[in-house]
C-alpha cells in the first residue's frame, strides 16, 4: 500500500488507514535519529522548499532536518519583513516555484487553505505546515504517533484538548486525527474560546477543566496567544491561568498514568505549570523528537517511497 | 571554447559569441530537471555565496536550486533588516568574503557597479543578479534561451520592449543581448520614462503602444514598480495600464504567434492583463524554468567548466 | 589526545594544552581551504544549529562553510525582526532543539552566560559564537592561530590590546587565551572603557596608546561601537581617532616588523587608518582565512574526530 494523494493538506481528508501507513513508516525514520551517522539517501537529488509566511523556528526547523537526513535539497523561503515577491499573489508564486521543478513545497501561512491555492496550482506535493486556524495536519500526526508510541495503541484513548479551541489549527487536526483513529476527545475553554456546534464534529465539549480532564489517557494543552488577552475573549493571563491552567494539584484528579502533550512553545505558569512540563508524565519532548521522524515519513511517502523501501532506506 | 573571464558583470561587455556558449551549456543543463534525481557532482566542493542586498525570492532561489543541483555548497547571506556587517564598506565585505575562499559570488545590489568593486576585490568569479538601474545579466541570457527555444534561432527576431525602460535593469541587459545576437529591438513607454539618447543604442523607440507591437515576434512586458506612482513620472495605475498594457484586445492587433514574456514578478491587471498572462502565447513561466538551467550552465562555466563536460556532466 | 569537553564556551577554562590541539588540528584543516574540492568526509551525517540571536555576517558564514567543507548538514536559525519561537525561553529552546538530535549548536547571543544554559540543557556540544561581553573564544582561538601561524610560537610574545576594553568579548577572550599561552598582554583604552582591577587578570593596563604600542609584537585594535558615542563613557569620534587610532604615524613607533590585528568588521578612520589596515604588517585577512581552519577543527574534535584522524580527513 503506498500513499494514495498528492499533497497532505489536512487531517480531515485522510483515511485511517493512510494515517496508520504514515505512522508506522515514521517508526522506520525514527531509528535514523539515533544513529552516529544520520544520513540515508532516500531523497538524493529531491528538491523541497520551506516556504515560511509566518515565522516558525520549530516547525521550519523539523522539516529542514527531516529533509537533509533524507539527502534531499532544501531550500528556506521566508517573508518576515518584505513580502514573498513583492506582492505576487499566492498563486503565481506558485506557479513560479513549480517552474523551478520542486519535489515537495511545505508551506505555513497566515490564511486558511493557502495550501489549497498551492496544491491546486502546483504538480509538486504539497504540505500544509499551519494555515490560519484551520490545521496543522503533521502536527497531529506527529501527536497521534507519540501516543501510539506509549500505549502501543490509538483506538478506545481518550484524550482531553484544553484552550483556545475556536483559534487552534492544532485542536482541529487532532480533533479531526484522534477521531478518526478511535480515540474519544474531549474539547475544554472558556465559552468565548470554544466553537459553536462543536458536538457536531464529534467530540464533547465543557468549560470545566477539572471535567474535562477526569479520567482521560491524554491531556493536551494548547498554547494561549496572549495577544488575544484584552480582547474580551479571554480573561486576565491570571484568571486564565486558575481556570485552565495544568498545575501540580489539578493534576493529582486525573487518572493515574495520564500523558501531558504541549505543541509548544510553552508559556510557563501560564497554560501548564513548570513542574508539570518538565514532570514525569510529560510527553511533550517526545513530541519534537517525533516531529522529524513523521515528517521525514511524509516526505518520503509524497515523493514516491514505498513503505517495504523505508525499511530498507533506514537500514 | 570556455568562457574567457572571471566574471559575469553585464550582457554588455559579453561577446555573441560567450552568450552562444553559455546558451548551449544550459541546454545540456535543462534536462537535469526534468530528472527523477536531479543532482550532478559537477560544482562538488565548490562553495558559492548568494549575497542579496535587495529581496528577491526568485532570483535567489534559482540561483541556490542551480548551485544545489550542480552539488555546490550555497551560503545564503541577505540584508533584510539589519546591514551587512555592522555598516561595513561593500570592498571590506567583498575581501572579508573572499579570505573565505568562495569559488562564485552572486549579488544582488541597489546600486549599480557594485558587482564590479566585488569583482575588483575577489578572485572569486563575481555573478551580477541585478545592480540598480544597471543591469541584470542572467535575466537577459535566460530570455535569449527562451526565445531561442521557441524561434530556433535569434538573429532577425524583434522584440518590443514595454514599460519603464528608463529604471530597468531588464530592459537595459536584454536591449544589449538582443542587438549582440541579431535581434531588432524597439523599447517603448511613456515619454518620461524613455531613456533619452535610446536611438544611440541601437533601438528604436516609441510612445504609442500599437506601434511598438506591430509585427513584433516577441513582447516582453515589463513589471511597472507601484511606488513610482504619483512621482510625476507616471500617470495613474488606470491611465498606465490602458496605454501600455498588454490586453487581449491589444494583442490581436500583433502578430500571429508572437510570444509574451515578463521577468515577473507581474502586476496582474496592469501592465499585463491575466487572459494574456495565462494565455496559449505567454512563455512566462518557461522563462523561469530557463533561468535555472542558464545559472547552472553560468555556474559551470565560471568555475572552470568546460562545455565538452556539461554534456558528459549531465550525462 | 583528545579534547576533553562537550562544550567550547570560554577560552578562561581551556588548558593550555587543549589550546594547543585545537591549533594544531587547525593545520591539518587549513590547506583544505586551498583545494580545488573543499569538501571532506569527517562531518558527515552530523547535524550542526547556528543559532543566532545577534546579527552577524562574518561567524555565522564562517561556521556555515566550515560545516559544509567538513560534509556536515547545516541549518540556520536566526532571530532578526521576530523573537524565536515566539518570546519561549532559552532553556526551552535548548530542550527543543536537542530533542531534533543536533550534534552542535554554535550560539551568539547578547546575554553573558547564554550558551552555558544551552550546554547545561542540552547532551549536544555547544559553541560559544559570542555572547554579550563575556566571551568570544573562536575569535581568540583564530587569532591565536594566526599569530603563531606568522612568529612559529606564541610563548614569549607581547600583545597590545587597544580599544573599548570593558564591553569587548574579544579582548576578554584574547585576553585569557595568551596568558595561558605564555604571552604577555597590554590593555589600551580611555579610562572609562577599561574595566577595573584589570591588572588582577595578569594585564598591563594604560591610557596611554603610544605607552601601549611600545615594542610589542601585535598590536589588536578593536572595533568601537559608534552607537556607544555620546554615552558620556566615550570621546567624539574625531578625539578617540586622534587619540586611540592607529595611524601611520603611531605606528612608526612600534616594533619593526609588528603585526596588526583586527577582529573586524572595520571602522576605517576611526580605530585604524585604511593605509594600516591595507599595509604590509597586518594580517586582517588572515584572521578571517584562519576562522575557517579553526573552526573546521572545533566542529571535528567536538564531534569526536581524533587528532590523527584530522590529518587522515584531511589527506
Amino acid at each position: 500500500m503506498a500513499l494514495k494523494r498528492k499533497d497532505l493538506l489536512t487531517i480531515r481528508d485522510l483515511p485511517g488507514e493512510e494515517i496508520t501507513l504514515i505512522l508506522d513508516t515514521a517508526e522506520s525514520m525514527k531509528e535514523i535519529a539515533s544513529r552516529d551517522i544520520k544520513k540515508v539517501p532516500a531523497l538524493r537529488g529531491k528538491t523541497i522548499i520551506n516556504l515560511f509566511y509566518e515565522t516558525s523556528t520549530r516547525t521550519r526547523t523539523s522539516f529542514e532536518i527531516a529533509g537533509k537526513w533524507l539527502s534531499a535539497d532544501v531550500i528556506n523561503i521566508s517573508t518576515s519583513a518584505a513580502s514573498v515577491a513583492k506582492g505576487e499573489s499566492l498563486l503565481d508564486t506558485g506557479r513560479t516555484l513549480q517552474a523551478m521543478h520542486p519535489d515537495v513545497v511545505v508551506i505555513r501561512h497566515a490564511a486558511a487553505g493557502a495550501p489549497q491555492i498551492l496544491a491546486d496550482a502546483m504538480s509538486a506535493s504539497i504540505i500544509n505546515a499551519g494555515d490560519g486556524a484551520h490545521e496543522h495536519p503533521t502536527q497531529a500526526l506527529l501527536d497521534l504517533f507519540t501516543i501510539r508510541e506509549r500505549f502501543g495503541r490509538l483506538s478506545g484513548l481518550k484524550a482531553a484538548i484544553v484552550g483556545d479551541i475556536a483559534h487552534s489549527r492544532v485542536a482541529r487536526s487532532n480533533l479531526h486525527g484522534m477521531r478518526k483513529v478511535g480515540m474519544e476527545v474531549r474539547l475544554c475553554g472558556p465559552a468565548t474560546l470554544l466553537p459553536r456546534h462543536v458536538e457536531s464534529l464529534g467530540a464533547a465539549a465543557t468549560t470545566k477543566m477539572d471535567e474535562a480532564i477526569r479520567d482521560v489517557d491524554i491531556i493536551m494543552m494548547l498554547r494561549i496567544q496572549q495577544e488575544r488577552m484584552g480582547s474580551g475573549l479571554l480573561p486576565s493571563l491570571r484568571e486564565y491561568s486558575r481556570l485552565f491552567g495544568l498545575t501540580v494539584e489539578r493534576l493529582k484528579r486525573a487518572k493515574e498514568g495520564v500523558l501531558i502533550m504541549h505543541p509548544g512553545p510553552m508559556n510557563r505558569g501560564v497554560e501548564i505549570a513548570p513542574e508539570v512540563a518538565d514532570g514525569p508524565y510529560s510527553i511533550i519532548l517526545d513530541q519534537v523528537t517525533n516531529g522529524v521522524a513523521v515528517r521525514m515519513a511524509l516526505l518520503f511517502l509524497l515523493t514516491g517511497g514505498q513503505p517495504a523501501a523505508a525499511r530498507a532506506a533506514a537500514a
